[in-house]
């Protein structure tokens, strides 16, 4: 069984001597250097990361495997580094800090990039014994599709993509659910695919029998620029007008979608997790789905304000409410919030499921928030 | 008229103060540094990089704006800094090399992949007064999609990309000639849009009725993993078979497309440039266009055995042959290689076209070649 999603991973997945020729890039004039394969995945799972920096004084490895930070050892030739593990299988993110500069691993080609420069880190992914539920398998595929559109709300030109299920393409009458799902702060519309693998989640559970098939649209989660100071309010408001009056027509109009609350949902993390509770609880008559992943959900002293809609007549809100899920780690700096909203729905009768998971704010509880959640909606 | 691509490029040029707030992203028990913006470009098209890193003793940076490295300076707080221009309007790739590490900007959140590290840089985007022909504009958009396939040739999961012209979506009856568009060595089945920009290239095209609808087709053009040593002809050959095998039979199975010689194209550039010749003149059965951008078109000692199949019978390959297009910058190390290739073919009568261009190695080449051939296509 194939378990590789990308030519590039399946190469990077073969063994390569550490040492071979010329590297691919260097300085006009400087001597060859030898090539640093980092990182190496040994057959155990331990994870040897290097670098070559001869005039370094300090080289730290940061990354979501780990707490802290790791120093790497200077060897021969200039070459630092550590081996760290056995680690799990999983998709990691780290980061190496060189004399005091946050940068990624030069000799990693897997780079995880968004909207803010935060977000720059290299990529690690550990393969277990079989494939993970989130890895490109033997069974049939479904599109992601990038669009261009005119966003008359923001008066700009963006993107957004959407995922289309294996038989989306052959069939040409049937119309499919929609899922909206949103990104994080520092994202951008192609972190669900490029990180969260929303495609190779939901093909695998599509061929397992676990889901009924539905499209999935992903904008672009900002209304106002990036790392704009003081932004919240603001930014929800105007990604609202954009989702409500730009993105959900547009998609209507170019896609077989079903076109009311109960075959539409809306879910995002962090916060995209935040949008989506604050435009689908004050929505219902749109969204019959709601979800948020470790949600970026305000503070919960205005919460009664937040989320006045939802909890002004309880018994509409969970009947118009086919699903209200909230998911959060233990270890996640919004546990307290998600917890606190988690309790403030339910003092009001409002029907929800509140997932407390382990782990902290990263893909990795998202994409299994996923595959938790998929199977619940449009059913 | 809008000019900006993407919510991220769009706020990516707003002005932005250069010391606000926290960074992103810092290390645990480390004061919070000032936020670095790099790089600015003032009004004039100067540009200003800057990285904080006291710690430091040289940085420097190399970029396709100009020859060379250029020594940072060290000012106040360790943050080191440099002014180049005034820089034409264009996209540009640069690197930061930090006490000999070549790294990116780490405070530029524009970063580009590929397949190999040797790729990694960070964006330099320099707008013109008036949208550049590679620019999103207020024109009918097209999309790409982004398909995961078995290929039974390379026994794996690989992906290809694909655009389709505005129409494609709502029209369901014409089919559309398709090109076969490969990017070069340490790319991937993404560099023709992220880098490449086809699709916007094409929109504005169509737009001012300067080229007619197709579909392009871009593979992952590895047929053995990079940086393979002493790979280059099986390279090409398993390449071929994936592409004649699998992936152009998978898009005639999934998209409305035209299946004779006359309505289908290859074009590449640099590596994938060879592998467009290497195929298409072997394949004129195939392909009625064949192009090379900058093209790895090997030896001339061995153009007579790598294109014996078009030289064989002159006249009848300049009947099939509806363009056989050849362009490269004399500041390319490839230029002897592809002005003795275009000579050799004139040796031989066949007919062929031979930009030789201004430039060098990069996509600002590729994005302008490809300007210039799509009208030539299909017509």
């Amino acid at each position: 069984m194939k378990i590789l999603v990308s030519a590039t991973l399946l190469f990077a997945a073969l063994p390569l001597p550490i040492w071979t020729q010329e590297p691919p890039a260097r300085r006009a004039g400087a001597a060859p250097a030898p090539r640093i394969v980092s990182p190496e995945i040994s057959s155990d799972r331990h994870v040897t990361f290097r670098l070559a920096a001869p005039q370094a004084h300090e080289v730290l490895v940061t990354g979501e495997f780990m707490k802290g930070s790791k120093s790497m050892e200077k060897g021969e030739n200039g070459v630092w580094s550590v081996t760290v593990g056995p680690i799990e299988p999983e998709i990691y993110y780290y980061n190496f800090t060189i004399d005091g500069v946050r940068t990624i691993d030069p000799n990693n080609p897997e780079v995880k990039t968004g909207s803010t420069p935060s977000t720059i880190s290299s990529t690690l992914e550990v393969h277990g014994d079989g494939p993970a539920f989130y890895d490109g398998q033997a069974v049939p595929h479904g599109e992601i599709r990038t669009h261009w559109y005119q966003s008359k709300s923001l008066d700009s030109l963006r993107r957004l993509t959407v995922y289309t299920p294996p038989d989306y393409g052959r069939d040409t009458r049937t119309r499919y659910p929609v899922l909206y799902l949103l990104h994080g702060a520092n994202a951008d519309e192609t972190a669900w695919y490029r990180l969260g693998h929303v495609n190779l989640i939901l093909d695998n559970l599509l061929a397992a029998g676990k889901i009924r098939p539905f499209l999935v649209v992903m904008p672009f989660g900002y209304g106002v620029p990036p790392n704009t100071p003081s932004a919240g309010g603001r930014n929800t408001e105007m990604f609202a007008k954009d989702l409500i009056e730009d993105v959900i027509p547009y998609i209507q109009s170019q896609y077989r979608a079903l076109t009311d609350a109960d075959h539409r949902a809306i879910i995002g993390l962090s916060m995209g997790g935040g949008e989506s509770l604050g435009i689908g609880l004050s929505h219902l008559e749109l969204f019959g789905y709601v979800g948020g992943f470790s949600a970026a959900a305000g503070r919960p002293a205005d919460f009664a304000k937040a989320y006045a809609a939802v909890i002004a007549n309880p018994a509409a809100s969970n009947r118009k409410l086919h699903l209200l899920w909230l998911g959060c780690g233990r270890e996640d700096s919004l546990f307290p919030t998600d917890k606190a909203l988690a309790d403030f729905l339910g003092e009001h009768n409002v029907k929800h499921t509140f997932l407390e998971s382990s782990g902290a704010h990263t893909w990795i509880n998202w994409r299994q928030y996923l595959r938790e959640v998929a199977p619940q909606l449009f059913r």
